[in-house]
Parts: C-alpha cells; structure tokens; sequence
C-alpha cells in the first residue's frame, strides 16, 4: 500500500468538490481516511481538509493525485514542480501536465507563482520565473514543461450563492424556464461591461439571421455592446444574403414567402462581396448598407470569422486555415469580461475551450443537446439557456433599451 | 386480374394526392393506366383524371380502392354504399369504413349526402338521411354502419396557394424560421375569429406557466380572445400554485430563485382549491385572485381538464373517465374557428384527432419532435412552430394591442 | 433572529446534500453556523453534522425547516410530530406535510415509527401506532394528519459507491455513452429479480411496437422476466394491430412498405378485439395469437391499461377512470423490485411518482428530454438511457439468453 | 405582361416536382396556363408538359425561368446559353448562374453536353466543348461561365418506386421506426458495393467512439467495406485514446468507470501521436496497435482528417486548411459509390455539399434535427436514420457477417 496525505481549502462542499474526491478515490480502488475536516462555519468562511490516501500501487497513486489536483487537492508536502525540457517541437514530455480551465499555480524555486493565460489541455511552460499555458502544437524543443502532479495547486471556482439571479440561470438545463429573468440579467452584464468598457466577446452562428434577428444583432454592436464578434463564414453569407436580398436561406424574412432565386441568394451574395473585395471593401462601397458585419466594419468592432468543411465561398475575410483561426479567436478573448454564444455549437465548444473557468459564458440555443455540451466546460460561470435565439435577442434588445 | 375505372377531381397536382395516388397503386402490387387526364389550365381550375386499375386479387384490388378513396379517387360508377347494421354494442362490422379527417360524402339512395361530425378513425352511421361520424364505443347494435369502400367520395384539402402569410407557416417543421411572422399571422386570425363572434379554442400544457406566460395567456382570455380551453390537471395546479405563492415547480418566477417550499407548493395549492370546493369556488370566495383560470371563470369562458396518470390531486374540475373527458373537449371544438396548441403534445394530439381537417390548428412547442407530431394529421391547416412557448405569448399578446 | 439548532446524520457529502442544506439557508436569508461536523473518516463511516440556523421570521423558520427535512436535517430537539385531524373528505389541514419519496419516519407517542408506503406528494395519517402515505383525495375527515416539519426525519437515499456498474449508469443524461454496458447491467439485474423470484416492472409504451421490439418483449415476458405490465391504451392497439395484420402505423414491419389499410389497420384491430369481447377474451378465442399482451395473457402476468385523452377505441381492458388506473398502477407497483421504463413520459412519470426513491428504475428513451424528466424524481437508484428502444430491446433479449 | 412558353419531361409527378412548378409561378404573382399536359399512363412512362407562363416584369420572368430549371422545366424555344467571361480570379459575372446537385445540361455550339464534376452551389465553366462545374474560388479571370437560365436544362432524380426498401427508408426522419429493416438495406448496398470493387465512402464522427462501436467501423474497414474515410480531427483522437488508454472521454469502454487520468487522456493520446509523427508512423512503429485509423493504414484505405475551430492537437495528419480539407473530401467523394454519414452534422453536411444528387447517402443520427438538416439536399437518394449509432454498427456488422 502507498499512502499520501494530501489537503485542499476553500469552499469544499460546494460544486461538489468534496464528494467528487470521494468518489476519484474510490473509483481508483483506493481508500481515504480524513485526519481533519474544519468546516467553513458560516458561508463566508473556508472549510480545511486533510486527508490519507492509500492506493494499491504507486501508478495509480500517481494517477490520483493528478486527477485530485483538478479538484483543488495537493499533496500536503510541499516540493517544486517537476520540469522537463520538450525534446521536440510540437510536443511535450510523456507525463506532461494537462491543465483544466481553473486558476492554477506551479511551485518554482520554492515560490507558487500563478499560470498565466489559463486553458484547458495544455502543458504548462515554465521560463524566466513565469509560467503559461501553451498549447502542445506551439511547444519548441528545449522549453521546460511541468510534468506529474507535484507542485501544482488548481483552484476551481467556487459557486456565489449570493447572486441570485445567476444562481437561478446556472441551474439545470431546461426549456420549461422563464427567459425573461435570464434576458434580464445578460443585459444587466452587458450593461455593466459596456459602462465598465470591458469586452462582451459574441460567438454568433447563422440562426441568428434565419430566425429574424440580425438586426438585434448589428444594433447591439452599434450602440457598443459587443467588443468582438467570433462567427464562421456562413455567419457573414447570410448576414450579407439578408443585407442585399432580403431573404435567409432563399426565404423572404419581411413577407415570409420564398424568395425569386431561393437558396441561390446566397451563392449571389458571396459573389457579390467576393467580387467587392471582401466585407470591408463593400461596406467601404456601398454594396452593403446594413447587417451585422456592417456595423461591425462602422463601429470598428474586430471580427473572426472561421471557416469550415462545410463552407460556401468563403467570403474573403474567412480565415480558412484553423491553427490561425483559434489564434485570432484566442486573442479576442483574452481580455474578454463576458461571452454570449447563440444558437452555434461549433463555434461557442471551440471558443469555451480557450478561456478561464472564471470568464462568465452565456450559451443560448433551442437545442438542449447543445447546451448541456457547452455547459459541460464544467464551470459555475457558464449559463446555458434553452430557448428561441431570434425571440430571445429581440427580448434582450428591448430590455437594453 | 381485376380491373376497376376511377375517378378524381379537385387540384389533384396539390399536397401530392396524385403522386400519392401512384405510389398507392403500386405498393400494392397493382398497375395504373391513365385514361384521361385533363389539368387544371389555371391555378383555379380543377384537374380531372379517369384511370384503370388492374389488381392481382380482389382483397387487393377492395383494399386499395379503400386507400385510393382518401386521396379524393372513387369508383367511375356510383353506386349506393353498403350499409350493415350493427350486431352488437360498441363495436362495428368487420369490414367498416374507417373515416378520415376529410370533408366525405356518402352516397344514399341514390344521393349524395354530407358525413356530419367529420373526424378520423370513426365508424359512418347512416340514419333517417342522415349520416355521421360516430366512434365505435358509441355504436349500438342495429346502427347502420357503412361498409367497404363503395359509394363514398372524401375530398381531401387543397394548399390555398394565394395566402401567403399561411403558405409560410404551413411549410415544414423547423427551429430556423421568423418566428414574429408567424405570431403575427396567428394575432391577426385571432383578432378575425374575436370579431366575428366565432370561437378560437386554445390547447395549453403547464409550460404555459413555467415558462411565465401564465399572465399572458390570462390576458388573452380576459381580452375576449379565447372562445374555450382545453387542458390538464396539471395546468389548473401549476396556475393556481403561481396564483397563490408566486411560483411554478417551486421556483419564484418573480425572483428567479426556489421558493420557501419547494417542489411542495404545487401540492399545497391543490389542498387549498380541494379545500374551497374547486376552482369556481375558490374564484367566488376570493382565495383565487389572478390566474389562467381566474380569468375563465370571471369571464364565463368554459374550460375543460382532462386528467392522466401522471396527475396529482386531482384539482376538484378535473375530468378524470377518459371517455367523459373525450366527449367533453370534442363538444368544444365543435365549431372551433381556429385552435392554438400551446406545449403539450398529449392534449394536442387528443384534439387534433378530433377535429376536420379544414378548422386551423396551430401548434407551438420546443420541441420539433412534437410539432411533427401534432403536423402529422395531414392537413395544409396545421401549422407547426418550434419555438420558445413562453416567448411566443409574449409576442402575440404584444401584437394583439 | 430566531435560531434552530438542527442535526443531521448519514452521508452528508454524497449526493449534494450538504451542499443543498446551505444553498437553502441562504436562499431563504437566513445564515448558518456549524457547531459541529464529524465527517465519516472513510467511505463506509456516516457524517454528523450539528447546525445553528439563524432565520429572520418564525414563518421563514418554519418553512426552511420544512426544507431542510427533505435533506436529511432535522432538530435536534426531539418533540413528537404535530397530528390534526381533517376537517372534510379529500383535503389535509393546511398546513399538511407533504411527503417526499425518501425514507421517513414519525415521531409519535415518544417513537420514531417508519412511514409505511412511502412516495411523494402525499399526505401521511397516523392511526393506530402505525403512519402512512395517504393521497389528498383518499384523506376522509377525521383522520389524524402530520402537520409542519417536528418529529418528522427524512432518510435521503445515497450513493452507492461500490457498485461501479451503477455508477456509469447512473451519470448524467447523454447519448454520447455505450449503451451496451448498460444493457449489461440491466440483463443482470432482471436475471437476479427472476431467481429470487421478485417482480420486475415494464412500463412500457407503443414506441416498443412501431420500432420492431414487440417480439423480444413478448419474449421476455414469455421468459419470466416481466412481473407485471403498465402501459396505455396505444400499446394495446399498436400490439393488436401488429398480431393481426402485421403492421405498426400502418406499416409492415417485416417488408417495410405501408400496408394495404393504411393507418386504418390498427382501427380494424380495434373492432376485432372489442367484437370478441376484449384482449383476455380474444387470445381465449384464438383470435389474438401472439404479442406482447398475448403473452402477459398466456402467462397469468398482470397488465394494467391507464386510459388518455388522446385513445383511440379504447381496447375493452382500458381503464378509462384516471383514479382506478392510478391505483392500480399502484398496486402492482407495491412491491417491485425493479422498474424498467421504455419509451413513454406519460406512464414513466406516472409510475415514478408512485414508488419510493429507493427502486431501482431504468428509464430508456431517444429523447434526452424524456429521460432526463423521469430522472428528475431525485433518486440515485434512477438510470436514464438515451438510445433506440427497439435496438435496445433486441440487445437486452440477446443478453439474457 | 411577359409570356414565356416552357416545357418539362419526366415524371413529373412524383417527387412533387409540377406541384413545385405551379407554386414557384403563383409565388412569383406570375400566372401560368396550360398548354399540354400528357401524363405517363403507367409508372414507367414519362409525363410531357407544355405550359405558358405570364409574368409582370421581364425581371420577375428571368428569375422565375432560372427557378423553373431546378425543377425540370426550360424553356420550348432551345437557344444556346449565354457565356460570359470571368473579369477576374475567384468570382463569377453578377448574372452567373448557381448550379443544383441535378444532372444539368448545357447548350452549346447548338449541342447538348452534360456538365461533368456535377454539385451544388458553383458556376459552370465551358471550356473546348466541355462543361463542369467550378466553385467561385476556383475561377479565373477568363474563364467562361454559363449566366442566366437560358440553354440549361436540369433534370432532377425520380423516386424509383419498385426499390420497396428503399422507399421504407427515404420515407420522412422518424426514430419510431423499425432499424433493422434498413440496416439490413444498408448491408445488402455495402456488400453489393465491395462485390462490384466500388467505393463506399464513411464519414464519421468521434461518437462512433463514445458510443463504443469503434471496433465495428474498424472491422467494417478491415473487411474491406469502406473505401475512404472522411471524418475531423476529433474522432482521431478519441479513435487513438481507447486504442492506447482503453478510454473515450476518460470512460472506460470495458469497465464502464471513469478512468484514471479522466478526460485528460485524449490529450496524453494527441501527444503520444505527435510525438511518433503522425497515426501513420504510430502504426508503424507499434504504437498504435488497434482502431479505426489504424485498420485504414494497414489497409491502405485512404482517410482525410479536416481540421475544425474546436480541435485538441491536432493529429499531425489532420488538414488545417478548409479549402484543402475540401478539396481532398472532394477527391474522395469523386466515383463513390454510397455515402454512409455515422454521427457527425458538420462533416455530413460538407460532404453532402460535394456529391451530385444521384449517389445514395444514408444518414445515421440520434438527433432527428441533424438528419432533417442532411437530408434537405433535396435528393430521393438520401436516407435518415434516427437512432443510437453505436447499436447500428453493431446491428450492421452483425448482418455483413
């Protein structure tokens, strides 16, 4: 038998945390004994625990403390981190640490200094007194890489009970929900940010245009409420198909007949742009006079557009190669005060992948599939909502007003 | 090989009935030889067919005629229909014309007359001239029953090509539409049906109330908007739940967080309307002061719920014989003007079963596997539309100001 | 302030219930203070909590502690439950305790007696040195009914954490999982329910039918494995339909191609049954020679046929009076030792509602949304499966030959 | 009034191509009359058409003409189609014209010739008496494009009506259907197509993995059934995850429990991979040692990896770029022969994009939304399935047996 004490502080019995840990070391076919738990007497107050581990092999105790760190356990004993140089571009050691989404530290020269640009599923570089996640694809060859469990602290967000209103819309994905109580709280953020003039990043799949909304759309971004715009390519067709033909998808959206050249307005429309030189320039000569992407170029507000398998055209901004595509949205995000993803799985998956579990994440689709996927970044910050995207910015442009 | 001659009228080329003819004739091992086919010239004009059939087999060549005749064919020759009385109660003879949702005539001593009470899956009762639908379990022996396929005509519906707003609406079940249009179409029959003193029926689940349109749906009823309402046990509970403690599943909708009792207040509302001798009574004594069901009584708008399996309570109005409950709702729709289905499929396809085809049924839910559903009773009157039920209300109350 | 000190017992970590128990002090305002909290020091030990909660009402007080019943809390002070009397036939005192599905016990007379019949949403009566679950509408003046939240201690159920097969089963909803392992697990489960001779439950719905199941629940039934059948109308039909033409909705299942009557056939099928006086009757007649209800006849395996708004017929066996289905829904409910659900919400809630949360039930349906409803009565021993019912069915026959 | 007189041959009939006609002139508030119409007089025979069509602006009738094309119909009167040169690379004239996935033949020089490399949404380039289709991004100023509707006749699929099978399947998405029937269809066409050395193209998602029938698309490979694979980076990884871990999403396949190194392996695996040089230098070395990737490398059995926004890694043989991503599909898709779509939106789509409309395409999903969403191609060669995909590579390898 191989025995650890291992301990961990904070809000354990919320998120949780508490019983996943019994239950890592049970499923691991392992044994705990708690030689302390101080419960936060109040709601403000940590709680402490200590605890035994006893794992059959050291493998598998290895294994377990990797997995317990994720849920804000460490070992008691305190030792640096385990750092290793990558011996090729492009990957990492064998036992490389992959990290979560929730603020971690590293252990360096006897120091705990935090990562910096926390993700998930990436290694950790430690240089210069500093340490960050780096995908395995941007590793170089000589970077020191931290590997194993050791020396390592992750600390995993911790549910505000006071907020009530965010408490009511975190619960539980469901359609049999009031909406106007979640409307009501995402403009009341997106308020803030924009008083604040922090970034509300919006990750925006085509639903928008076809259920009748662009125009809520293109007027939260021209009155300020978007800092960036993360979409796919068919985001800018429809938008520009609606801009110069009136139709989505070949339907009329103001008459709600099908429309003279049908799904072909699409094909029209990249043509038209592409012939324009891209978006900017048909903004720039008056081929497009309104939309989303319109007022985008106006504004000044960036937008990313990613391409897919799937993708007519592109249209010229269409970042078609994806190494680029996750940089440019990474960067984006970055500085991001707030996320709202509507009605795009693709997208919304990708861009939650890229940010801290602290980043408030707003995901909006009619599809509870999609919700439960994307709110699975297991977050108390993430808020699915399932409902009608089209009536659901109409409501939210309302209440912004 | 058996032959017989058929014929067709009406716009043949419309909502597939002549493909649909063809495929029928061949699925059954059967052939088809076109005597005549004369198009309708014009979008008004009628198409007119004459066709042979040649069959394997009698059976065969029996039942197709019987599948032919609810796609509008009948036999070239007309003859009387075969009447059997029935020998026992509740049931009909072994080989009864089973009716469709369709306008259908049968031909009676050597007259047409008009099937009274049309809905599908009913036995045809002839009697003193007359005939109508009757349901098996209301057969009584020595009824005479029409039999086989012979001596009837059924003209299903044709697409009403110049409606736009509804050739919109009526097109195939999809999350990715405008929804505002839609709602703005069923805000204008409404408004139709309240003018012309005719009755507008509403179908309503207890998302209605989860979902916070109680008061939407309220103000409809109050505003003279619906003619009647047809719903469940659990539409009456989760309305006077919100009445009396503000919440829906225990959840404050107000406030967006669980109430003080939880899950239990639904259960707490049940005993108090028990207690008060049923919902009416509770209106009377003023224990019920705003609601779904406040407004119907106040307005004298009669209701009906029917119970299931699933019921707690049940509230006192509850109609809990199923076949009580089935006659009940079919009284009420009898001369519907239009229905509205909102969130619940089990009460919907109840109703759906019992109407024609031409009366207009709208039906709104999240969920499209629903809206197919409920689409499935094959008339160009259905309108499906997935959406957010709580949204929509909104929406079409703000409309119809 | 008022202040309580409660107690709880058991373990607290699993489940969330510790978590649960300060969510719901802060939401309802109030604050707690922990004066004691042992924690199980391994995973077979209990937990032991002692509590100060400090509301700002009696009212607020009240109720919390109602609340924190259902978690497993109760004061520590031990006073005998309060008992009132109804004052009239159906409805409980207003202030009537409603029952959850965990374990409960009453404190009467100075000792603790269990709650006989145990489910949620009822009212419980003492009578005799004895408690139970009572439903408001068989509640009958006179009786002594537990009121408010003293002398009552509620059990929650908790993880069991070794059973590892369960485990997997139990997790979240997703269709992303192997569905064989879960077949597995419930082959196992129904083996071991026959060799001691208990009662496994099917729910069951017409979905069996139209995806080409019927013969291998036939076959389980035929095999022993299946104590008693609850299901509608529609499984009826849908059976009968399948036995006499071979058709599901009018399409044959062994060709795949729509039959010759069209959806009328399981009308014909109607007739059929009700002219030879019902299902029992019908297979003694040798009319009805296979099927699912073929076999529960065969075999002397109850069947219950709940009634609903939306039947057709109904079949003879139908019991059309929603308060005669439920208790018999009940009864053959009482002492089961399993329940499999297969894809019907309808029957599955209804069921769940009637049984305590410590029977073990699987639900199995392709819409996530069903199975997570069902899942939703709070219990560990609930498993939902989103896959094919029929691919499903034929997998689970495979694995118990 | 513009009057243009228009003919179609076919069966026009079925498929509801002349209800689709008579929709587009009323749509167009253009009128149309009746020249001739001689209909098929059997199944085999085609149907003539010659109607005049009115339209109020010459504007209205071009676009309407170019709308009749899809649906068979062109114009009596044959002239030559209009050919304009491209002004510059990667975009057509205004007026090009958008192809359909129909056989299309184009007017030249006074010839009929039939466009090669048929697919939808591109332009048509003549070029030395050839025809073919060429995206937008793939033009070159010079290049001549087919515009306007003139000289173009397209000639859309017929429903084979004798393929019962076949006609089972393409009937509308439903999961109440019976599975086994057409995966029994789905065996006969993929041994029909190995027996004929054709080529049936898998495209696949990694919840062929999560649903633990990996190793049934793997033998479907070794046995020579799939000729090329197309899926994203995603099922690469989780492919190599259970071969080196035994785990998909850190959920032991066998065992049924979470794994050691939970969701963190697939990153362990993309690693081990990168660090080899790729999955086809991970075969070879040894490292991979089982899979679906791995099948294909030993039996040379070309796969394509397309890169999306949300990948981990990615493998090193995933194509980042979308335009090559989409080229290399394309190739792969060129002589397929069957197209088998197993749990992936994003990749069916793209691939459905790319095919002419004649190739069959079977669709397998648990979401019915995703099958509605591939099947619109419009083509009678496209079949849904909704059901557990994992169950239906069981079923399907058990019937290739």
């Amino acid at each position: 038998m191989h025995t650890e004490t291992i301990e961990a502080q904070g809000h354990l019995i919320d998120s949780h945390l508490l019983e996943a840990v019994f239950d890592k070391v049970i499923e691991h076919g392992a044994k705990f004994e708690i030689v302390k738990f101080q419960i936060g007497r109040t709601n403000e107050e940590f709680s402490h625990l200590v605890m035994k581990v006893h794992a059959p092999e050291a493998a598998v105790m290895e294994e377990l403390l990797e997995e317990l760190l994720a849920l804000g356990c460490h070992r008691l004993e305190q030792t640096d981190a385990l750092v290793r140089p990558c011996d090729a571009d492009g990957c990492a050691p064998e036992d490389f640490y992959s990290t979560t989404n929730h603020r971690t530290e590293v252990r360096h020269n006897g120091k705990w200094i935090t990562v910096q640009r926390q993700r998930m599923d990436s290694a950790i570089v430690v240089h210069d007194g500093q340490a960050a996640c780096v995908k395995l694809r941007d590793l170089r060859a000589g970077d020191k890489v931290v590997c194993g469990a050791g020396g390592l602290r992750v600390l995993p967000d911790f549910k505000e009970r006071e907020r009530s209103g965010f408490a009511f819309m975190s619960s539980e994905v469901s359609s049999e929900r009031r909406v106007e109580l979640a409307a009501g709280r995402v403009a009341e953020l997106l308020r803030g940010v924009r008083a604040e003039n922090k970034r509300a990043v919006v990750v925006a799949g085509p639903v928008v245009v076809h259920t009748g909304a662009a125009d809520k759309l293109a007027a939260l971004v021209r009155e300020g409420y978007v800092g960036a715009l993360l979409a796919g390519n068919a985001l800018a067709v429809h938008d520009a198909e609606l801009a110069l033909f009136g139709t989505s998808l070949g339907m009329h959206l103001e008459r709600g007949v099908m429309a003279e050249h049908g799904h072909r307005n699409h094909m029209r429309a990249i043509n038209l742009v592409r012939r324009a030189g891209g978006i900017r320039a048909a903004v720039e000569t008056g081929l497009l006079k309104q939309g989303i992407l319109y007022e985008c170029v106006r504004r000044g507000v960036p937008f990313v557009l990613a391409g897919s398998i799937r993708d007519d055209g592109p249209m010229p901004e269409t970042v078609t190669d994806m190494l680029q595509a996750q940089n440019l949205y990474a960067e984006h995000l970055r500085d991001a005060a707030l996320i709202l993803c509507l009605g795009t799985m693709l997208h919304s998956i990708g861009t939650a992948n890229m940010v801290p579990s602290w980043i408030p994440l707003v995901a909006v689709d009619i599809n509870p599939a999609v919700v439960t996927k994307i709110a699975d970044r297991g977050s108390s910050q993430t808020i699915g909502l399932v409902t009608d995207v089209g009536l659901f910015l109409h409501l939210l442009h309302t209440m912004l007003k």
